[in-house]
């Protein structure tokens, strides 16, 4: 009778600890398992299993989580009973029955993640939890130059923040895009691809903004392939402007 | 030397409980008296005076306070000085130095609200806090026909909050709009007004939610300023959707 689900959910990351449960800290993960074992008379405790950690502050549209579920339920009655244990700042979007192949980590093929810059001079109170903010002026034009070279396979270890443990950096870029939301006064990227390393968006977009902003070569994504040194890429963007947007699989 | 500074500002009312000071509490006027008095070396406290006070969880576009500072500093330094020692969640849009007959809340003439309300079927994780939440059709057109009946003069008895001191609810509507934001599924109203009571404008647009619904009909407004009874109003929209949008002056 047990069944897999896959769930897709929306949080504002304000006030929760990234996705992965920790000791004392209010995560995703532990809001969604409160809620689901709350539906389960059984003993046995169910374990939810994102498709990756977001961190603190980090937002999501897309996220998406399988659990197995003991009892007999629809998808949609899934749905409305864990939107009306959830708290307000996380809403699943959707619900599936899935089969036990499925796994939200281990099948997934690629993210996409987009990123908000608010470009106010002063920071917008309204925006200071759900973007980045880049008062300096910014050539739009030399960021979409810059984007072919971040599209494609790459070593991403200029990329990669200090405390990661993978090894391996090397990663592909399926799609980069960037566009001014002139009504929004914003810069909107969007990365689509086969995986991303720690903190990898964050630095490429504070990279993308010092190459709109002249600071930086152009071309300057080729030489940090290069020199594989995390420091050569300085910044990282905040995470208030990071969205998790969609999780790709079969 | 003292001048007085007239100072437009926004806040993301969420974090604040209200405007005004209140003892232990984190309100706006605290957090702005706490910036002036750190920018003056005289030992007389200087006390910033608002148009009017905001409820907990409400916000504010362009509310406007004043207060009497005895350095020399022009309108845009102030701006930036306090810019940079507000706390993220509030921020000066406007800064000017006016005479001293200008008080922000006794030489006003009016003022104008904004209430968002979000139609989703669930609350959007990311508009909880920034909307009101009704996710019941609305006839827009309903709403538009009872709105005629807002405007003007008239005894606002059944719309103010029963905590009111204010013993005069006669107050003058001079204009009131909905519309529909169809990329946000949302119902925006606006009211200009010489003055509102506690609480009217969110009983207002629970009422009118409600007629939309097709729950009371069109001209109840006609009824309600007839009997007088807050009791039959009922609801009160949440503070969450609604802003002060700006306080006039000549």
């Amino acid at each position: 009778m047990t069944k897999r689900f896959k769930i897709t959910i929306a949080y504002d990351g304000t006030n929760f600890a990234g996705f992965q449960t920790q000791p004392k800290q209010r995560t995703v993960q532990s809001v969604l398992e409160r809620a689901v074992n709350k539906m389960s008379k059984e003993d046995e405790y169910i374990t939810v299993f994102g498709s990756g950690r977001t961190d603190a502050g980090v937002h999501a549209l897309g996220q998406v989580v399988h659990f197995d579920f003991p009892h007999e339920m629809t998808a949609e009655n899934m749905l409305n009973a864990l939107n009306s244990l959830l708290p307000l700042d996380c809403v699943v979007v959707k619900s599936e029955i899935v089969p036990d192949t499925f796994h939200a980590r281990y099948t997934t093929h690629g993210k996409r993640y987009l990123y908000r810059v608010s470009q106010s001079h002063f920071v917008d109170p309204f925006k200071r939890n759900y973007t980045g903010h880049y008062k300096y002026p910014v050539d739009i034009e030399k960021i979409k130059a810059a984007l072919p070279d971040v599209v494609g396979t790459h070593d991403f270890s200029s990329f990669v923040a200090s405390g990661s443990q993978t090894k391996n950096h090397v990663r592909t870029i399926y799609d980069a895009t960037v566009r001014r939301d002139e009504s929004q006064n914003e810069i909107i990227f969007e990365f689509a691809g086969n995986g991303f390393l720690y903190n990898q968006v964050r630095i490429m977009v504070a990279v993308l903004l010092e190459i709109g902003r002249g600071k930086r070569p152009i071309h300057d994504f080729l030489r940090l392939y290069e020199v594989k040194d995390r420091s050569q890429a300085r910044e990282t963007a905040p995470a208030s402007g990071l969205y998790l947007k969609e999780v790709y699989y079969d």
